[in-house]
């Protein structure tokens, strides 16, 4: 069977994350009994390019999964048919053919995430659940300061969950741009790969730095410390956006 | 008592629109609710900015309200509390005081309200109940053209509703700005006032000029013509925000 690169969005704090387990109704799963429905009982695994913990929202998640040769437009509309039918909070927003070895993990050469930041006293309304609200007004060039130290080739232990199980944690950042607009604070992040909850613990400690409760200059000091404890707390979930994957396609 | 300005947000896909309305939930009642129960059974009017309809959303809608002396964040962190216990969909976003005879509707010099349209072949998903889909690419030359021959003052007989209770049907726009990024379409409108659905009717119809279904260049037609079925479709509620008021504040 041909393989296909499928986009998909989704709604993070409806699913227990994007990967299968037992009894949660993941993305994942969730995807894989749409396609099932659509391709008459097919069951196919579906590979993606970032495995999203609960609460993270995806904008353009890709996944690849081998199917029956069909005409791009009717695999969306079939997936997303029946992901309708089932009340699902994810859609189809493309679909490709790949090449059979192509991989949405592997051969990912980059990915973007962005977090964003909502500055407001009062409950969020139209961004519940999709910002994070943080009263205290951020120093905006303290932010950057301070992300301008985790850009570039670093071990991020400090910043990576304590059950992160990546082999090797060195990771290299190619940008890191922080925006404001109006209320809306923005942070987006680049980079080959991330380790585990490794853009919420940035962001956390980015938000602290621009707090004043952290220096920028301290960052340093917390990647040569190696230890989580060393960096500033996780940033929330729903917060997260999974924007885009680049690939360099054949 | 002291005459208080509040701004509100508020998901209007979880109202029956502003005004209250036997029966039926809409912002304003529940509003006055949360705030007699933050002032001990106080009953007191509340007056909007702009009377939205059911389904259109606000992001900072100016109220007025007479209320018993307290500090500004004391007032705006009690009727959050009360909105919140009541799981309510809108929140008070910032208090000030203004003069006894500031009137959040009369007072206004200038409204400006956003309509968002996503250009999307699948169904939406973080932006459901938040934007328009679209599907066929919209022409944005086309629609500024369009949009270029509704800025200023003419009669909007043609673009309001037919049960539209205005007695003079002339309005002036001061702009209009159409923006894209990525698959997301912005419109903002900016006047002193508008008509009864005269945002989602222009924008209905300025998405049909994108389309190609109409020239931009029929717009002075139907502007002239004066009857409501000369011009194009209501755009759906849900992808209006009534985004902030001007007030000349002394």
């Amino acid at each position: 069977m041909p393989r296909y690169l499928l986009t998909i969005e989704y709604d993070g704090m409806q699913y227990h994350g994007w990967q299968r387990q037992e009894g949660l109704r993941t993305v994942q799963q969730s995807l894989e009994v749409a396609i099932s429905k659509a391709f008459g009982g097919l069951i196919v695994p579906t590979v993606a390019c970032g495995r999203t913990d609960a609460g993270v929202h995806a904008i353009a998640m890709p996944v690849h999964v081998d199917l029956p040769e069909a005409q791009l437009y009717r695999i969306q509309h079939a997936i997303n048919y029946y992901a309708f039918q089932a009340g699902e909070a994810f859609a189809v927003t493309s679909v490709r053919l790949v090449a059979d070895d192509f991989h949405a993990r592997f051969s990912a050469v980059n990915r973007v995430y962005r977090y964003l930041i909502h500055q407001q006293q009062a409950p969020l309304v139209l961004f519940q659940q999709r910002a994070w609200r943080v009263v205290k007004p951020l120093d905006m060039e303290a932010m950057r300061l301070a992300a301008q130290h985790l850009v570039g080739m670093h071990d991020f232990t400090s910043f990576r969950a304590t059950e992160c199980q990546a082999k090797n944690p060195v990771r290299t950042i190619d940008s890191i741009v922080i925006t404001q607009q109006g209320v809306e604070i923005a942070c987006e992040f680049m980079a080959r790969s991330f380790l585990h909850h490794m853009v919420r613990n940035m962001v956390g400690t980015l938000k602290m730095v621009g707090e004043g409760k952290i220096s920028s200059e301290a960052i340093p000091h917390m990647l040569a410390a190696r230890e989580r404890s060393a960096a500033g707390e996780t940033a929330p979930a729903y917060g997260l956006y999974f924007l885009r994957a680049e690939y360099i396609l054949t």
